[in-house]
């Protein structure tokens, strides 16, 4: 098989063997793939991907169709629309999924959207409820709102019933996130005079945490699962955190054992892709390039200012 | 009656009229109360107490006898023994508590041993367990292990099956926290290797956040309830909240409202009296003062170097 290959912090198209599937695992005939901030991480050699995952295949999720099951597989069956996240290895013409991190695709959903849902909404949703317990008539404030996790979880929040202030860089983007159901669309420094946020889910960074917690509601919950863009380094002031009862809280996907993983993806696929199925949240694709145009989409992808993913698709 | 008065940031025995206890209120014969640092707070005026309470009569903690009972109050009768925390007002010869507020006093408990117990167990056990979910097994962290709180954190947390490592500056005190039931007992800068911990009480403050977060474990939580020692202000580093999934969250007790000091309550009562009553936990005092010597008290308050309370008490 064809495969995104990471050469000496380069990407290239190469060949590899096919997988084959073992006790419990799909072999998926990959037809989309998201682009991730971690697969460029991974490129430049800082983001390892876990044991037991391709170590020079990036691509941490996927949506295609089964091309084969191994042993004591029971819920899928060759043929069926999947999507998933995986620990690496998805940028390629075939994968291999653990059965319980797949997810069926619904029918109207096609394959780029379904390739750019898994790591974008099984991290919001895990970020917005499991660990920020968002709930109906809370005030969420969602940073770095028009990328990929951005704009899912400003869906998935509103979907909730919550009130959706979103923080965007780009005022060309504002409409555009506005039309996923923000009540609300502010620059990316003007959002601390805004609150009381009873959630704020921080992809930007470190640079947004003061404002976070000035701007945060009594018993409000920070959830930090990006610094990309404000940096790791950050000043607290602990008598606010004590006074407002406050949570500050983060975490990472890719770095939880099977189980963890397992567990987000059951929780996303009963309360997320019924969502996506009828229409009520959509996966936002900037652009789609063909697996062979790797280079160019990875390439797209540093250059910011997406609304959405970007992703490879395999014709 | 007679209580003490804050005069200009300096505290004297003044008289005052003798309160009335109002429609589920407790007017309690207060025979013993507890200094706390947040009394400190109020004499300088850095700490008002909450509206309702007694603007210059300290004291956020008491036991007793009912004096007399207001109207609809059916749990407690006058001469029942008992012990609370209050808005403020405790450090008085008469106070007012409201009813849900009320715990009665295990009969071999000592007034001055009960009257320093509410607001350093109602604090540690809901640092420890609502907040920090202390449970069979963790590996918890006390800092200031000495004081009023670290010295009932470290037991209520050994009582509960956890493993706990408390950091003590006045190595003097060190044999004695040890009985308290600590596993281990280390200074105060000598914690940082002795991870990893499951659950991290601090009560130092700022200075300890970076080993804090170098000896978390994987889902730890660190929760913030003092910061006199070591400043409000630290440096964070979110990817490592984010890579260990850590949670930092803080409070105060006497901020919320009442009803949730009544959830507090009824939380210890239920799980924290039961163990004060059959010995498992003690109330460390340091040393009583009557009343009238309340300076002098201040005074030894503000020393340090204690092992656990400094009470007052009404002969």
């Amino acid at each position: 098989m064809k495969a995104v290959t990471i050469v000496e912090s380069q990407i290239e198209i190469r060949e590899h063997p096919d997988p084959e599937p073992a006790k419990g695992e799909l072999l998926v005939r990959v037809r989309a793939a998201g682009i991730n901030a971690a697969d460029l991480m991974q490129v430049q050699g800082f983001y390892p991907a876990p044991p037991g995952s391709p170590a020079d295949i990036p691509g941490m999720e996927l949506s295609g169709e089964v091309a084969a099951v191994g042993e004591g597989v029971f819920e899928f069956k060759e043929g069926d629309r999947v999507m998933a996240i995986v620990g690496g290895g998805a940028q390629a013409e075939l994968a291999l999924v653990p059965e319980r991190l797949a997810m069926g695709v619904p029918d109207d959903v096609p394959f780029p959207e379904a390739g750019g849902f898994p790591e974008a909404f099984l991290t919001a949703h895990d970020a917005l409820f499991t660990q920020g317990g968002v709930t109906i008539g809370d005030r969420v404030l969602v940073h770095g709102a028009a990328g990929g996790v951005g704009s899912a979880g400003v869906q998935l929040a509103a979907a909730a019933g919550a009130h959706v202030t979103a923080s965007v860089r780009n005022d060309r983007l504002w409409d555009a996130v506005a039309r996923l159901g923000a009540a609300e669309v502010v620059a990316h420094d003007d959002f601390a005079e805004r609150g009381p946020f009873d959630v704020v889910l921080e992809l930007v960074g470190g640079s947004n945490m003061a404002g976070n917690l000035a701007a945060l509601n009594r018993l409000g919950r920070i959830v930090v699962i990006g610094v990309a863009g404000g940096g790791a380094q950050t000043d607290i002031d602990l008598l606010t955190v004590m006074g407002k009862r406050a949570v500050i809280t983060g975490s990472t996907l890719r770095a939880r054992p099977l189980e963890d993983k397992a567990l987000v993806t059951k929780r996303a696929e009963a309360h997320a892709v019924p969502l996506l199925a009828n229409g009520s949240v959509r996966v936002l694709v900037e652009q789609t390039f063909p697996l062979k145009e790797a280079a160019a989409a990875y390439e797209r992808f540093r250059e910011g200012g997406k609304l959405g993913k970007i992703v490879l698709v395999v014709p």
